[in-house]
């Protein structure tokens, strides 16, 4: 079904400055809002279809929400009634030559003017083979949707299971990284098990399902103000999360899971939330590469190379207030993707370009029903139902499309009034890639 | 993962005639709501862990609805605080043994006092291997993602592919089937291609889409009456759908279809929705089974096995006025399911049982916005908008749940003021059995 060798770019040719945006995520959305107009031809290329709002991507794991909530085609967000001359293309991006200034996809190559590289990050598990094949990422729509039929799959044979120790190795769930998305993901299963699983599994005991949140430095949310985290961890604490700070996971072999110090843990299921790394590019000099991000000038310029740009998650801005980079968080790539729309917009017309500083808006983490952690400017820092609401309401106002915050909306208020979760349907039959049943299961499981 | 060797049923002794469930349809899913009570443990098995409604599964096809605004989890149906008694379990029945009155499935037997085979029906391809590796089924909520994806990748590729010809074998979908799938989903798709496709793809020309129609009988909805067929025809037609009647597929290789008679279109996407048959059970005597169904008399008992009953689609029941047996929609199998729940408490009891006799609630097909027919009772035929708000309100009426009502409304008027829909978002890889590209495409266009 799929012609490769038939296939081409098929962009037009333009005497308008070419832009090319390498990832549709909250940087290179924002920069083609932005570029909009009569200056430029824009061309994306993403290998998803679609923007996903990451923040909510644990909602989709624990069966909250559904993927189209969270996420909005791309095509849909700029089409030719609202941008012209966008061009979107769904093809991998291969490499970037700054000497020809070429950027090849697997399908052809394309001249550039300028080239932003959006790429965000990739899952980093620190060259841990075996764990990178035995765990569960949670960073696209997909891996959402694989772990929840992996919870719901894991309860279902729990509940048919002779052995007591096969059952509690169901029944553990390891969460490795205490940062947002491990905490969200921790606080969701509890609220599962507190709301919803044993009216589901009357004949499962949930006392012995134990969430256990693991985490290499001395507190959750490092990345979050002192007070945050302690907050945070009492909240996780009363919730019945088993967390273990200053603790790393030496190996996981699919059924036990082996600390450094020697401790072991039995569990079917693995979530590695523990750290991300750039998606780097190929073809950029090795000097603009530093700890996996690409070194990038206060106007998000990449070393050394004219016309090439970074912004968001894959670029590491030094700055005197941010010596290390920017949060690895939704804002800076925002601001930096306006930013470069407008710094483009001005390099085209001899004007000069404007420094990027970061303005940070705050920091929010929810853990549950009525329980979130705020840090805001000027040293505020909220916790409670007052931090819930503001991350509630600074979700939605954030979510892309009018359609999604209906629903999103819609699902929050049922969930909050009826305390159930709006969908349980195991749909993928693969689970992960290290699963040498998965063949097995799905002859004789098979659900499709 | 999977822990074959170590499950077992794990359902409780008791002391109360059990009944066993095989498929959570329409036909179990009243059944079983109808058994609730202290007479009966209820035992359900089926191979998904949902109740679909699969009138609407064209919309997840088309993007349209998310699959949790079609489908509900059985255990949240069934939970221990709405039945008491009742076990759900996720496995496959392998076959039924009316000697021992047993009931077999991959991880171990369980006897019953009575046992239900409501297990609806499977696609048919009459012995066309060929056509069934290569062509798109509709029948599960894993079909309906599976042909969203296929749908969208050959937009996106239609727009990046050199070779005309190639390029109009990816806009060229060949429905197979003019029954109400086949006449849904077509004008679902020509609704995509007039409102929808031409923004998203301003590349590329959707006068060159084209959508075919195929039935092998004289007329589309054959089970509705010619007024309905004929206004059907009209609408489609006004629609730019290509209807071939009298015409049959003789074979489909992924590229060329075939008609009897020679004719050949190439295309990339054919669905196949051109007929179903019995997912009958093993283990019944061959007597019992008459053209892919079961035979029943009228209290839904399979003759010759007592305690042995079908309903809904499997079970094929002759009466004067259906002499063929009931029609394939939903009506029966619910009619079936209540009726069946009231003759077991009955038999129980000793009190004389009822037979079944069906209550024709008239039935209806969409064909787009504003449109459809509709056949009710007392030889009235509706069309046009009359009938396209009937199909609306039964519809949302007889939707699970109050949270898919909900959401459902809300997309369909979502849809209805802004012609848009709600999502298209590529999250299957696997397209269909027989496509050779598809390790090349994980490889090379993997999306995950």
């Amino acid at each position: 079904m799929l012609e490769i060798d038939k296939l081409s770019l098929n962009i037009p040719d333009t005497t308008k400055p070419r832009v090319i945006i390498v990832g549709g995520g909250f940087g290179g959305i924002n920069l083609t809002k932005k570029l909009a107009g009569k200056d430029f031809q824009v061309v994306m290329f993403d290998i998803q279809n679609y923007h996903g709002f990451w923040p909510l991507l644990y909602q989709v794991a624990t069966a909250g929400l559904e993927p189209d909530s969270i996420a909005e085609p791309i095509r849909k967000m700029f089409g030719s009634d609202e941008i012209e001359d966008f061009h979107f293309r769904h093809v991998r991006v291969t490499s970037i030559d700054p000497a020809t200034k070429t950027v090849k996809t697997l399908i052809g190559d394309i001249k550039y003017d300028y080239v932003v590289i959006a790429t965000g990050t990739k899952s980093n598990y620190f060259g841990n083979d075996q764990i990178k094949l035995n765990s569960f990422p949670l960073k696209r729509v997909t891996d959402a949707l694989n772990l929840r039929s992996q919870f719901l799959q894991c309860f279902e044979q729990a509940n048919m299971i002779i052995d007591p120790e096969t059952r509690q190795s169901l029944l553990n769930f390891v969460i490795v990284g205490g940062g947002p998305t491990g905490v969200e993901l921790a606080g969701a299963l509890a609220e599962m098990r507190k709301y919803i699983l044993p009216t589901d599994y009357p004949g499962l005991d949930f006392n012995k399902m134990n969430i256990y949140l693991v985490e290499g430095l001395d507190r959750v949310l490092p990345p979050m103000s002192p007070q945050a985290s302690e907050k945070t961890y009492k909240y996780l604490n009363k919730m019945g999360i088993q967390i273990r700070l200053n603790t790393l996971v030496e190996s996981y072999d699919g059924h036990t899971v082996t600390f450094k110090g020697g401790e072991q843990i039995k569990a079917h299921t693995l979530i590695w939330a523990a750290g991300v790394t750039g998606a780097v590019v190929d073809g950029l000099p090795v000097q603009s590469v530093e700890r996996g991000k690409i070194l990038v000038d206060r106007y998000n310029g990449v070393l050394g190379c004219e016309g090439v740009y970074a912004i968001g998650d894959v670029a590491l801005m030094k700055t005197d207030k941010y010596p290390k980079g920017h949060p690895g968080v939704a804002q800076p790539a925002i601001q930096q993707g306006k930013l470069l729309a407008k710094n483009l917009k001005r390099k085209i017309r001899n004007e000069s370009l404007e420094e990027f500083e970061y303005f940070d808006k705050g920091s929010l983490a929810i853990i549950g029903r009525n329980r979130a952690v705020a840090d805001l400017p000027g040293n505020i820092h909220l916790g409670g139902f007052l931090a819930w609401v503001t991350w509630l309401f600074v979700h939605i106002m954030y979510l892309i499309g009018f359609r999604n915050k209906l629903v999103v909306l819609s699902n929050w208020l049922y969930k909050f009034f009826t305390y159930e979760n709006g969908t349980r349907l195991i749909i993928r039959p693969f689970v992960r890639k290290g699963d040498r049943a998965s063949e097995d299961f799905i002859e004789k499981f098979r659900i499709e």
